[in-house]
Formats: structure tokens, C-alpha cells, sequence
């Protein structure tokens, strides 16, 4: 049964007793950091989440991998992250919650195994707290990630590492603001397959604290496939605990961030999406949000805040014999080539009248059209196409996807 | 005329007006990380040398550049020096001496134009101070580098970038202890010819401070060979400013911390070389050291300090034809390995004869024998041969160096 919105705006006022978590996914920092027009898009929005956080007070960020597109990000990537981290995060406001947990089971690997706020050298006023992805996991000398260099830096509290494989008992990070007490359980990326197998057969374990467990607002986050990619490459819901309150869902990039109720399992789920689109697919053409997350006692409510500085990204698709154009015509690729571009006139002029209003958004959308030429109509060069849309759109490289027989196409999640 | 050790021990409680510097360089975090046996050699002697600063109780620390072995430290290399630099340079001690100069100038290319120990939400008890060398030097997108990672975490203050190498104008840093006041320049590592041609050219200058000039202890640190390695290949030094008091010479791996008297120029120089050795040469098998100097006023003191944990190297030269070997003699090849071998056991013995006493020294030496085979010798198999001193030296793979009629042989600075 739901828990959500059940406390109104009166008790609005309750901020002592009311945790306050902006969540954020899938930023992809250094995604298309080569491309002249793109290049800046990613940390520009994960900016704009940290803006969020200060402006929205929130006591704490909790992000749920893929922070960075490359399992190495590139120095321009890293170090713009750590300025961003460092502009926004640190500060004299003190934080509002207790960190109950063992920290050096919290965070087992690092070096520095202590919530950053609780260092008395680090003036932190706006924790963060992540898992990894699957484009930021752990790998190569000494198994660290991109995390562990923000986290031995104290701008990140990485969590969610499980220092085997084997045998997986997930250990909550507690904590406790007024009468609130959160229990934040977190799993880093694993292999699908593998984790669908581990949790089969049990080696997937949600360790609750001993006293008075049914205080504890229980969140999960994770990041794997949600969606299913044949029979074990995805993590079925009914796979994790019922005591969990809601599940915060990373890796789909789709935003499905207003919290779903499961109710097989009792819990809800909220799938921020990614604040980037990595893939021209339908999913990622949808308005991209985080949200407030307010949790007080046993209840949430989870305000979703819509991202200004998104690329706009508008997609269509069109089936060539659905239309007046006729394969056996002389002038058909001609014609074929202007139905096209007057599609995407289209789709840029609904990109212009529908723009956030934040300076900071990008002025050329990202546009892609697919094609289905079956039925006897033939492709054209897309990359000589797309030079009539220099300065018009961001990808003239990939605007137009040929397919034929209205084959199914969905997205993938990254 | 030489200003050096000319305050003596009665003088030294003057310790408000004295600056302790810690000086080292070269320490190519990262080199040979790879290395079963040798891969944490580098961040061994680094955590030595951040001891010896708590240790000493040195007010900053002054690095040469070449802290990372690799352009692209892996991240076991980032991750270890971000480690160590929070364990050792943050604290509650308050710096003891001011920062006068223009932090926007000086940190022109940070995103956090500011001395680390000023910034109101970092602990900065030991202030490194660091120029970069030509292994880590800036490059790729946006023009960064390690120390600019480094930097952007508040971990160390990275100077001596130039914005432009068209026309540099190096502006020190300016500090001050009780009445000392100290100028500190610094130039990151540039290509020797470009920047042996710029001085030339007049390009390069070093800017004053307008008040007082000459009560400023003016300190020039640099990266870049000093030897002469052909006609435009180093940096000579008379290149270098009258008004300078000590140079701290970066990239040259020998050791000669030992102020020497330029009596041309009328200043110091000092040359601490790397703390770990990065080629199998003469230079390098030299007892490695840091200093600690002390500036007060215009008199300056530099106090050496051997450091324990470097593993051992042991070099020796030796020519077939001195030696009662006979290349005619239908078992040379034998008699040459026997004879090699021995030689090796001898500096293996000597190795472990002169021990530092730490443990944390690694056990197993470093031996390079380099033997002229002219005279109608062969040589053998150097892989072959090596596989007889597994687990009695570091590195079985390049023990013996073969080469012919007694060439000159000299060390490359790295
Ligand atoms: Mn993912
Ligand atoms: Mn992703
Ligand atoms: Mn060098
Ligand atoms: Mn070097």
C-alpha cells in the first residue's frame, strides 16, 4: 500500500524530523567531451543538480552510477567534476544528520574509511553519497574506480563496493535526522547475468540493523538493467527484499523518476534517468528530471524538479510508405532527401518553441529521424545530408537512421 | 659569495623568522607499478618523504616536478599520492607564514585561485607547493595535468604554469615569516630547446615585487636538464637571473642536494634529485636524499637527509680483457657467466652490508653490471642468466648490460 505523499504541506514545516535528498543518475561526465558543439554538456547539467542541491537545501546528494561515461575519464572530466564537487558541496552550513553506521564497513576499501562530513579537515556541507556503475566500475591496479579517487579526496562518499564477489552482505549506511531514521542499503553495478545467478542462489544478502528494524525507512540503490534483456540479463523487482521502502533504480536512462508502487514486493521505485542522453533513443527524448526526495519517518514524497540544461533531443519516426512519396517515381531519392529535411525543420522549430529558458541550455538540439525506406525506396548518404544542418542541429552526423519493416527498436539502457 | 650556513646553531630558536622547506623532487609515483616486486616502491619513498616534513615540522613542502612517473598516472598512483597527501598535509597545526602575492596570478589557470591552507573548508597543515615536470606535464583537453587534478582537490599548490609559451613572465609567490620574506619562482618543465631558445630570445622574465627588493630570499625552482646534452638540449646556468639566491634544479635524478656556489652567477644551486631511481645508471645508485633548508632573512641553511626506504642499487663496471679471462679459451662463455655471477654475489653481499635499517627499505637490491665483452668475447643470454638471482635481486631481467670498447657511458636526466 502506498506510503507516499502522505505527509501534506503543513507538515511541511517539520524540518528537523524531515530528510532532504536530492537524487540524481547517470550524469556520464565526459560524454562526447571531444565533440566541439557537445563537449561541455554533461558537466553543465551535473552542475545544474548541484545547483539544485544548494537551492533546494538538501541535506544530502544521493547519485546512483555512470557518473562518469568512461571507466577513465579524461582529466578535463575528473578535474571539472572535483571543481564542481568542491564549488558546490563544501561549505560552513553544518549538516543536518547523524551517521550512525560502522564507517569502516560502510566504506571497507578506502582509506579514509569515514562519512566525509565527520572530518574534522574537510568543511563539508552538502555530502554526496554513490554507488558505481557499469561505466564506472571498479578495475585494473589495486581495483579502484573513478569514485575512489572523489572519494580519497573526501568530495564522495562511495558506498555500495562489496569487497567480494562471492558472497555479497550488503551493510547499510544509517542515518538519522530528529526521529527519522534512514537505512541506506546500495549496490554497485555487477554483471547482469552474473547477479542475476548470485541472486538465485542466494548470495545476495540485506543485512538490517538489530534494533527496532521497523523504524527504519529502508531505501536501496542500484544499477542495473530494470527492463528485461533476455531471460537472466536483467534484475527482476521481485528479486529484492520486501522490507525495502523504495528502490532507487540507476542505469535505465529513461526517466521514470515519479515513484512506481510495486505491489508484489510493497515497494516503490524511482528511476531518476540519466541527465544526459547517451543514445538517441525514445527514452531519452523525454523531459529529464531529479527530484527531492523528502523521507520523515516511514513516508516520502518525492518532488521531481525538471533539468533546464538538457540538450533538447526530439525524435520522430516515419515510414515511407505511409506518405504520398511513390518508390517508382524518377525524382524519388530527391524527394525522399526533402520529406526528410522538412521533417527535421519541423522537429527543430518545435525544439526552438520549447526551450527551458536557462541561458545555460544548449541553443542546437539533437535531432534524429528514423527512416523506414522498406517497400522498394532506397537510403541516401546521411552524412552529406546532414551537412545542410551545420549550426542548426547538434548531430548532424546522425540524423537520419534507415530501417526497413517497421523492425522494433527500442532502447538500451547504459 | 656564498650566503649558505651562515647561521649558526645558537641562531636556529629564531624559529619564527626562519622558513622550513622541505625539499625534494622526482619521485615518479607510479614507476614500476606493474612490477610485482617493485610496484610500490615509488609511493613508499613518497610517504617517507611526507614523514620526515610532519617529522621536521616543516612549514611547506617544495616538490621539482616529475611526481608522476606517467603523464596518465593509473589510478592506484592517483589514488595512493591523494592518500597520503590527506593523511600527512592536513591538520589542525596552523601554518605559520603568510601568503602576499595574488593567488590569481599565481594559480591563474585554477579553478580555485587560492593558497590550498587559505581556503576556509580545507585543514591544510603542511603546504606542498610543486611546479611540473616533463613526465607530468600539461596536455589533451583543456590543458591539465596530474598536479592540476591535484590541485582542484586542494591537495597542492601547483605553480609555475605558464598560460602562454609565446612570452612567459614568471610571478613569484610571495611569503613571509616573521621578518623573512621569500620570493618563489617557479617555471614548469619545458621542451630544453624551445626554452633554452626563448631565453635567448629574451622571452623569458622574472617579475619583482616593486617594494623592497631586495630584502626577498628569491628562490627559482625549475625542471630541466642542467648537464649539456648537445648544443640547445639544457638550460645553462648562466641563463639564469643575478638576483636569484637558490636554485632548486628538478629532472637531473642525481643526487646533489648539496648547495653548490655559482660564483659566476652569485647564486646556489641545489639539486636533490629523484627519490627513487628510474635508470640503471651511475647517477642514479648514488644515496638518495631530501633536505630540509631553513631561509631566514637572506641566509639560508640546507640540512640533508638520506632517505631509508629506497631500494638499494648497486652498479659496478667491469672489462673482460682486465681480467685473467681468455676469450680463446674453449670455455669462456662459462668462465665469463662464473665470473659475472660472482661479481653480481659481491654486490648483492655489499647491498646487504649497508642496509638503511628501515623496514620498510625494500629487501631485494637493484644490481646492474656493465661489461665490456671487446676483445673477441660473447656475450649470453641476460634472461637466462637472471632466472639465478630470483629473490635475491629486484631485477633479474637487465642485471648485466653487454657493450663494447669502454664506450662512454652517462646518465640521462629524466
Ligand atoms: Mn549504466
Ligand atoms: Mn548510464
Ligand atoms: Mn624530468
Ligand atoms: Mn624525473
Amino acid at each position: 500500500m502506498p506510503k507516499q505523499t502522505s505527509h501534506d504541506r503543513e507538515d511541511d514545516e517539520d524540518d528537523e524530523n524531515t530528510f532532504r535528498i536530492l537524487i540524481a543518475t547517470d550524469c556520464h561526465l565526459g560524454y562526447m567531451e571531444k565533440d566541439s558543439e557537445r563537449s561541455d554538456d554533461s558537466l553543465n547539467t551535473f552542475e545544474e543538480i548541484l545547483q539544485h542541491a544548494r537551492h533546494q537545501q538538501a541535506d544530502m546528494i544521493l547519485l546512483g552510477g555512470d557518473l562518469f561515461h568512461e571507466n577513465k575519464p579524461s582529466r578535463k572530466s575528473l578535474h571539472g567534476c572535483m571543481a564542481l564537487l568542491r564549488q558546490y558541496c563544501m561549505g560552513d552550513r553544518p549538516v543536518q544528520f547523524e551517521y550512525l553506521s560502522d564507517p569502516s564497513v560502510n566504506f571497507s576499501t578506502n582509506p579514509f574509511p569515514v562519512v566525509n562530513y565527520a572530518d574534522p579537515n574537510m568543511n563539508v556541507e552538502i555530502p554526496v553519497f554513490s554507488i558505481h556503475g557499469n561505466h564506472d566500475d571498479p578495475a585494473g591496479l589495486g581495483n579502484l574506480c573513478a569514485l575512489d579517487v572523489l572519494s580519497v579526496a573526501g568530495l564522495v562518499n562511495y558506498f555500495g563496493k562489496s569487497p567480494s564477489l562471492e558472497d555479497v552482505k550488503i551493510s547499510p549506511v544509517l542515518l538519522k535526522k530528529g526521529r527519522t531514521k534512514l537505512a541506506l542499503y546500495g549496490l554497485g553495478s555487477i554483471r547482469d547475468e552474473r547477479l542475476h545467478r548470485m541472486f538465485l542462489q542466494g548470495k545476495i544478502s540485506m543485512l538490517r540493523p538489530k534494533e527496532s528494524s521497523d523504524a527504519w525507512f529502508n531505501m536501496f540503490v542500484i544499477h542495473q538493467n530494470r527492463a528485461k534483456h533476455g531471460e537472466h540479463n536483467y534484475i527482476p523487482e521481485q528479486f529484492l527484499d520486501e522490507f525495502i521502502d523504495l528502490v532507487f533504480w540507476g542505469h535505465e536512462h529513461e526517466c521514470l523518476v515519479d515513484p512506481v508502487w510495486n505491489a508484489t514486493q510493497n515497494f516503490f521505485i524511482s528511476q531518476p534517468g540519466s541527465s544526459i542522453a547517451t543514445s538517441l533513443s525514445p527514452g531519452e527524448s523525454k523531459q529529464k528530471h531529479i527530484a527531492l526526495l523528502q523521507v520523515r519517518g516511514k513516508e516520502m514524497k518525492c518532488n521531481k524538479i525538471p533539468l533546464e540544461t538538457v540538450r533538447q533531443f526530439y525524435i520522430e519516426d516515419v515510414c515511407l510508405l505511409d506518405t504520398e512519396l511513390d518508390p517508382d517515381d524518377v525524382h524519388v531519392e530527391k524527394k525522399v532527401e526533402e520529406f526528410c529535411a522538412a521533417k527535421i525543420d519541423d522537429l527543430i522549430a518545435k525544439a526552438a518553441g520549447a526551450r527551458s529558458g536557462s541561458p545555460k541550455q544548449p541553443s542546437l538540439p539533437l535531432i534524429r529521424l528514423r527512416v523506414d525506406y522498406s517497400g522498394g525506396f532506397s537510403t541516401f548518404n546521411v552524412n552529406r545530408f546532414g551537412q545542410r544542418f551545420v549550426k542548426k542541429v547538434a548531430n548532424t552526423r546522425d540524423l537520419i537512421l534507415f530501417h526497413k519493416k517497421r523492425e522494433a527498436r527500442t532502447g538500451q539502457a547504459e
